[in-house]
């Protein structure tokens, strides 16, 4: 954590001193390695704090307690973005079985997937229909699913050294089963939990009924990964084993909440924007500390930082906690819509949304020109382990302002 | 973990196979991703045999475990190595206090260090003088310090982006500060816990008394990071606090061990030895997991991963634990010693003793024209982030193989 922060703050400094990047860089290594904030702030999001799905109590206390904390920094601006946002609730524990013959069940660990719709009061039955892809519905048809709980088992290829790649070869699954399968007439979704690990943990995460009518959404959860083995295992032995669950989740009203941001006025171009942050809300189930406190954290101590070394940016540099990243992205779409309005300049925008470990490099979702002048200073970051730049995605909640020009980029532990 | 073993793989591969270097590199990167089994023998040694200090039944279990652990993987030679080891055992827990007036004091974490003799029975109580360095010692000299207890103040410096540095840069007080000060009188050594943290955990290693008759050797220890901040805030408001201690622990005679040893012979230059190790024996304070157990299951996964893809290697593999790398260096001595006597033509040198973390490269003790081959098989190893080659340290334990010819090398994480 440590060290991701003042990267994020190195990043924009090369941008702004060309005389004694080297120095300046190191200056704000050394404050950031002695007196760094941003576990401080963090230990308080996450423990004190802790989970803060949008239109929760714990979003609410974080942008209060963040813009609290902003301010006193000493910033020359500290506001927040008002934007409306989706209130997801979870509801009670969920339940779920596998019933292997009538009245012998096994208790499974599931979790509903975030914007999924409640089962029935008294839970959903039905036989199981194993899958590994999206496509692999269209093969078994309507005639095999209608009436079932689509399993999808498709697990995260560990031999992948990214991570994420390996999540992302997965999570279409979670993200687009239910909408799938309802084409098919199934009444459920089960999708294996995105994790590498074989637990009992489920892993909650959106699922997205895009354009699906309300009346037609069926619901889905996340099981864990042990007992997607012994779902799957079962079904090798007996096709007819069922499966119950339980959920009574629910989407209510839309409820305001807002982006925390807070600045530093450029001494030589005010109206050159540079942009570090990262999401402010969490899903319910943890504490929100890797995904995304520790990249709110890191934003907010760039600024810090800054004023702690006594640099003074030639350029604007803003933070920006947004709001609703995880099942919406309203205040992304948000911040974006208000900088265009205002015919605002952003020149870089930088999130850290990939955790708090050990940051290796960057990737640039930029123009040639634009990453070739970034290659420009890697030597700068060498020094600090800092080896990996590469093209390619940034942040989800920075996506909305690409308009051809800005330089966009993720910090990549 | 997973990730570093199987780099202890690759390097060697890299010599052995010259056409298809980059998918034997794959094939051993996969298998160690899905079929890695360093962390459950990691487990075993740290979680049901624990500490394995030189001398100590952990370490005799240690050495009993790995060698039948070797054995099963159908190697093709798997031997103990004998050689004999110090004994130093702790005794009770020690017991420390700052006396700040007749009868005030406050109980402070000390632990005596490795190879230091006992207290009195009675232990020892004096006035402190604070230092931060060796040479200070010359400063204030016998005049200031006769009768005194030293504390070695000198914290680690968190600004390096290299933890080892800051170690390095501060071990001296650990290494040879009880040595120093009984040249000038001293009673006692206290040494600032070798830890970047403030915390309440004293961390051992071993002191060296050097050529200091036995009957001169003063009992030293390392004070815990927070209660040396404390001793030194109270030295601030009174020189005259004293200081008490006791500990009885005791140096042995030395007993009989071992290194263990597997290897799988080259299948065309089976004269031509690589090795791979660490060393199993640890500290007795905790269970040695990073030092070096990681190490030494990396190690053995090489051989058992070559095993498991059927990569017959052109050279002679060898794993190499080594026994009490912690305080005597006796078995990378030993295994040097008969490697020369038997007249063995060592080619490489890995070891892995700097943790079991994410792998970021190797640093290399080899000439020029070694390090410039070296360097050419990075790129094969940037794909896995593998980014670090520098000429630099290799290990402790295989720095007794050098020649002049051999390359050593260690892992990087």
């Amino acid at each position: 954590m440590k060290r991701s922060l003042f990267l994020l703050g190195l990043l924009f400094t090369c941008q702004l001193f060309s005389q004694t990047d080297s120095e300046v860089i190191r200056k704000i290594y050394d404050a950031s390695l002695s007196k760094g904030q941003s576990y401080q702030w963090l230990d308080h999001l996450s423990n004190q704090i802790g989970s803060r799905l949008s239109g929760s109590l714990g979003a609410e206390k974080a942008v209060q307690y963040t813009k609290e904390e902003l301010e006193k920094l000493g910033l020359d601006k500290v506001w927040l973005q008002p934007v409306m946002v989706p209130k997801w609730v979870r509801g009670n524990p969920e339940f779920a079985y596998i019933e292997t013959a009538p009245g012998k069940t096994i208790s499974v660990n599931i979790c509903a997937l975030g914007g999924s719709v409640a089962t029935p009061l008294q839970g959903i039955k039905a036989n199981v229909v194993e899958v590994h892809s999206l496509e692999e519905l269209e093969t078994l048809g309507r005639e095999k699913i209608e009436g079932k709980i689509v399993f999808f088992n498709r697990p995260m290829d560990e031999t992948q050294i990214n991570t994420f790649n390996a999540y992302g070869g997965c999570v279409d699954q979670r993200g687009s089963g239910a909408k799938e399968a309802t084409k098919f007439g199934a009444v459920g979704v089960i999708v294996r939990s995105m994790n590498l690990r074989l637990d009992d943990f489920p892993h909650t995460g959106g699922t997205n009924y895009g354009d699906t009518p309300i009346n037609k959404r069926i619901p889905a959860a996340a099981i864990s990964t042990n007992h997607a083995e012994l779902l799957s295992s079962l079904l090798k032995i007996d096709k007819n084993v069922s499966f119950y669950f339980k959920q009574n989740c629910q989407q209510m009203a839309d409820v305001q909440s807002y982006n925390v941001i807070g600045e530093i006025t450029g001494r030589e171009f005010p109206k050159e924007i540079i942009v570090v942050g990262g999401h402010l809300d969490s899903w319910d189930l943890g504490d929100g500390s890797h995904d995304d406190g520790a990249g709110c954290t890191q934003s907010m101590d760039v600024l810090r930082l800054l004023k702690e070394t006594g640099i003074k940016p030639k350029r604007t540099i803003r933070v920006v906690l947004f709001m609703n990243e995880e099942n919406g992205m309203r205040g992304g779409n948000e911040y974006a819509k208000v900088a265009k309005q205002k015919g605002e300049n952003h020149m870089f925008a930088l999130e850290s949304d990939s955790g708090g470990f050990t940051p290796r490099g960057f990737s640039f979702d930029c123009d040639d020109a634009s990453f070739n002048q970034v290659l420009n200073w890697k030597p700068l970051f060498e020094p600090y382990l800092v080896h990996y730049f590469v093209k390619g995605g940034s942040g989800a909640d920075i996506g909305p302002l690409k308009d051809g020009k800005v330089v966009l980029a993720g910090l990549r532990p």
